[in-house]
């Protein structure tokens, strides 16, 4: 048993090696990568892609599962064969030529939707949409087993989720959030606003101090600036980056913070997993719930936001804000949006219902693409309050659909969901954490993090090791208790 | 046939994709990886090499190969044969339990040459060169087919090059040079010092302008710091790095032409070979070549010095040197010196072939490790006429022998032959070449080597295209008379 374990094993490290090096060459691609070389690394994508597709379609792979049934090597075995089960039983399930037709299509299906979006026209974008989404649908069904098609995507980044669930999950969550949305839009306050230059160089140091004060172990990766900020790696080479704008720091300041809450993640994850399934994040929604906890509970928090606010004004001098009152309201400014990527704390969610509604649609066939757009600006106008302003900052803003990331946007909210959750056991933990975020002092909440999420890595299912960690089964009463607390105090609502 | 062919092109297009990604990991690991990754990163290559070995000695290849044999498909499909059967009769010849092992010593062997080096000891580094050399003894011997086991070792690098024909080019090569230099030395001149402090900005400025002015095509390519200069990758992402001393402008300034000499070669290659064996560059020795002549014959022309040294007065201001003689002499300066990388036209091959001359005997058995100092220290004595201070700077100096880089070290002075017999040809094709230089425009100068080699690729073999390119069968006459006639004049000798 065990020998066969190894040998399942060493197979596997190899695999989790070849696609870290995907992972690398996406950052390189997003940070260094001259323009020129654009389709030759897309050759090489694929010809890692297809190395391991054809890894993990071993047929080894199910001779050795299948030799492991019933064996007892351990918890730490028990998930790797989980793991390892799950990605193969995918893997098979989706024909190979369907593999390759989705791969070609995907390769070419962003550029006509960033074009489409440059020309704010969404019947451009409509018939690709159309076939990617087909595709997509074919995959569902192929994985699905008779089940809801939606949930064998939404599995790809949330194991063991269901649309029924996160239906139910959302539904109270959605009600909460409009009207407080309303209350607030109700007080017809303003929001206060900046008006200087943050030098460039400045906010790349104070992304380095931030991202040190949140815990990034700079030995074991680096930051760097790029269009969308994102965080890449794991194990001992997890890098991060961000962007600069020198009107907007906080633009920078907060990508970093969401970044460095992805990253320090998988960095504490236990050594020993590293190179294995165990090593990396268990979801996408755990993983956002660790940026989002980062970014908002803590980052936000009008205990950190009055460190912060000697820091600036230690870095860019006076930048007009005098106050640590008003910078605490400028951070946390609940003003009027389309877009999804620079919604705050109350309306994000709201973003994410509506597309998760709207891909269930799609997926289920109960939408057409021809009627996308249409029912995208119904929905906005009812949740948000006010119109779309064009399709560029409507129905194309986002480019998962694009690429055929159905069952991915529900994870965000997951994510916050269960960052309220966390924090809310976390503050039962550290009775002074407050005390500590004025001095910008994380190391005790990290701490936290990583004794009760970080270290298992992919030991646990994710739903289980998020309960674990918060007492409680999710639900979504942490969040908009906290949005209340916090924007009810702010607003006067 | 044709069929045939596209189905092997097709899996070796994806093995040039994954050693592209081979290099594109090094190169990320000499600029960009955080040190705490170091060991994750021999894992990921060791994945990627176990990959490739994979692919290399896949029985179809040999099935294909043997299906095409007599094949006319045209001459741009006999050279991708050629170089496929190449590959893949040395991928099969070598027993997989020798490469592992290999695999295995040379992954640490560097670090105990490392620390060797650090400490001046080479008894420290013995045992590991011992078994490094045994190790590729039984390589050479499995790769050999009876013939000159050194041969098959050169292979690698030098297809169709063997250590009794660079034995006789050398000969002669080496009585004119140590004649050259006793000459030299005799005079008892001094060399020219530099007393500045050179800023690193403006280096860097500097150096991407000499990048562009020698051809370099920035929307292919990127230039970063490195601790040791090198130029990676081929086709649309070939990326260079220099190095910046504040006291020594030129090793950022040669580095980075040498650089950009490798750089353009990978550069200028027809596009439609990009991403098949004819889309790189041919061998070690003729790439050297180019980085050579771009360094050398070009960039340290009197012509070129001129232009140079008006650049460096506009960039650094007034940095102690105020006419171009003697910025030409201090580019030119031969000076003692027993470090190879840091050695002067005249002084670098006889580098070279006492290292050549050593590791044939060393692998031929007639050299004991035990008495490898010794011999390197009475060698260079006798050809540089001053004694060698301490093992750092000698024998343990090169990192090559310690990761079993044996036949390596010739096609750096095939390279300096090389780059002499095409100067001649070029000189013939462009007469005014020197009122070219002196405006710094290498335009023609690139030109004619885009025409005569760069675009070429791999189409023919090395010496045959060296051979079409001069119009003659390679010698050391045109390095040689090349330096006489240089630093003659500079001299007077």
């Amino acid at each position: 048993m065990r020998e066969t374990y190894d040998e399942m094993m060493a197979h596997c490290r190899e695999t989790v090696a070849l696609s870290q090096i995907s992972g690398i060459l996406s950052w390189d691609q997003e940070t260094m990568m001259p323009k020129g070389a654009a389709h030759q690394r897309s050759e090489w994508m694929g010809a890692l892609e297809s190395t391991l597709h054809a890894r993990e379609t071993d047929p080894r792979i199910g001779d050795w599962l299948a030799a492991l049934c019933g064996a007892d090597l351990g918890q730490e075995a028990a998930a790797n064969i989980r793991h390892i089960d799950h990605a193969h039983a995918r893997a098979i399930r989706v024909p190979a030529d369907l593999a390759v037709e989705i791969a070609r299509v995907t390769s070419v299906s962003q550029g006509v939707w960033a074009r489409a979006r440059a020309e704010g026209d969404f019947a451009a974008f409509a018939p690709t949409l159309q076939r990617v989404l087909e595709l997509h649908r074919q995959k569902a069904v192929a994985l699905s087993d008779g089940s809801d098609p939606y949930d064998a995507l939404l599995d790809a980044f949330e194991p063991g989720a269901t649309a029924a669930g996160l239906t139910t999950l959302f539904a109270g969550l959605r009600a909460g959030l409009t009207d407080l949305l309303a209350r607030i839009r109700d007080t017809g306050q303003g929001a206060p606003a900046l008006d200087f230059q943050f030098d460039v160089d400045l906010q790349k140091g104070l992304a380095d101090e931030l991202a040190g004060a949140f815990g990034y172990d700079w030995s074991r990766g680096r930051l760097d600036a790029a269009v969308h900020p994102f965080s890449s790696g794991s194990g001992d080479d997890v890098r991060i980056t961000t962007r600069f704008d020198p009107r907007d720091p906080f633009n920078c300041i907060y990508s970093t913070i969401h970044e460095t809450g992805h990253a320090t993640y998988e960095q504490n994850i236990r050594h020993a997993y590293s190179g294995t399934p165990l090593g990396r994040g268990v979801s996408m929604g755990v993983h956002e719930s660790q940026s989002r906890i980062y970014e908002n509970q803590l980052g936000r928090s009008r205990a950190f936001c009055g460190w912060l606010f000697q820091r600036m004004q230690a870095v860019f001098g006076d930048f007009g804000v005098h106050d640590p009152e008003t910078f605490y309201r400028l951070v946390n400014a609940v003003k009027p949006g389309c877009i999804r990527t620079e919604a705050d704390e109350v309306q994000y969610n709201l973003h994410i219902l509506m597309r998760f509604d709207l891909e269930r649609a799609l997926i289920a066939g109960d939408l057409d693409v021809a009627d996308l757009e249409g029912t995208w600006n119904e929905r906005f106008l009812a949740d948000f309050g006010t119109p779309v302003d064009g399709p560029a900052n409507g129905v194309l803003q986002d480019v998962h659909w694009s690429v055929g990331l159905f069952g991915y946007f529900p994870t965000y909210t997951l994510g916050n969901i269960h960052a309220a959750g966390l924090f809310e056991a976390m503050n039962r933990a550290v009775p002074d954490l407050d005390a500590q975020l004025t001095r910008g002092d994380t190391a005790a909440a990290r701490g936290w993090l990583g004794d009760n999420v970080h270290r298992f890595g992919g030991l646990f299912e994710p739903r289980d090791l998020i309960e674990r960690a918060t007492g409680q089964a999710t639900s979504e009463g942490p969040l908009l208790a906290y949005l209340n607390a916090k924007f009810g105090a702010l607003y006067g609502v």
